[in-house]
């Protein structure tokens, strides 16, 4: 019952989100030896100033 | 201490919040003996194109 | 399809997480409205050595 | 490689969100030994409605 | 950059959780357009006691 | 009332947890103006084999 929480900047569109989870799915059960009804992903998406890398936030950095 | 993350779809109205929030953490203080005043609380709502299940996202469901 | 995730700090009992799952799986059941299978609760233990409140380890407090 | 979230209630401005950043990085590589670039941090922000503190939500609270 | 965490059930082998980081990567750069350096992966394990589902512990299931 | 979690690698000693948590609460307090009594920390070792950067597993870099 693998459950994957994925964060990442906003701006993706529903069609990258589909091939997301779609992909995801499978890579996981390839590998870990389960059903992919067992997979539950959730995406979580930030603005550029919500992420912090280095010390600076993303929309600060060029 | 519990801190508590629940992750769900969004459209709850603000009583059904209200009432989860309450059930929840008597929940919790009855199981685990533990003050009300320990319980910590986060909802965060899913729109339906960011949940996926067995390899799709909730919004291509029916 | 909520998703709890519950931290709290270790040494709870078997018997206390499965009242917590069975007690806190009813509460959300019936304030948002969902079957009880649609409810997974993850529970995550921490020693006292980790977790810090008002800038105090738990393990040095008293 | 710390990955650290912070969750807190919304309405912070970006000036604020900037220094977190870049002092709880500074925080971080000064205890534990590593280099800033290693630092991630996510933002959550919470409307008052989605947060609950001893079984009531911060919104109701006065 | 995204950041990706999976709960699961223990007992996986070193083998799989390889394979696991190594293709759920290759299907988030392959679908979201991100360079392979910027996945970062951590996985969680847990115990048959801690988690929950339909309302029951995972180790009372069968 | 900000819940901080920091995902890193095992082997910090509790001296360094003890660090980590009195400066990164102090470096809250000092940028959102909250009082230390709101800041809450839950610090979470991984093992190597748990963590994965660019498609591999930190054990297995060198």
């Amino acid at each position: 019952m693998p459950i994957v929480q994925i964060d990442m900047l906003e701006g993706r569109s529903l069609e990258q989100k589909r091939a997301l989870v779609e992909k995801v799915t499978d890579a996981i059960t390839e590998s870990v030896n389960c059903p992919k009804e067992a997979v539950t992903i959730i995406i979580r998406e930030m603005a550029t100033q919500n992420l912090g890398k280095a010390g600076k936030l993303k929309v600060d950095q060029k």
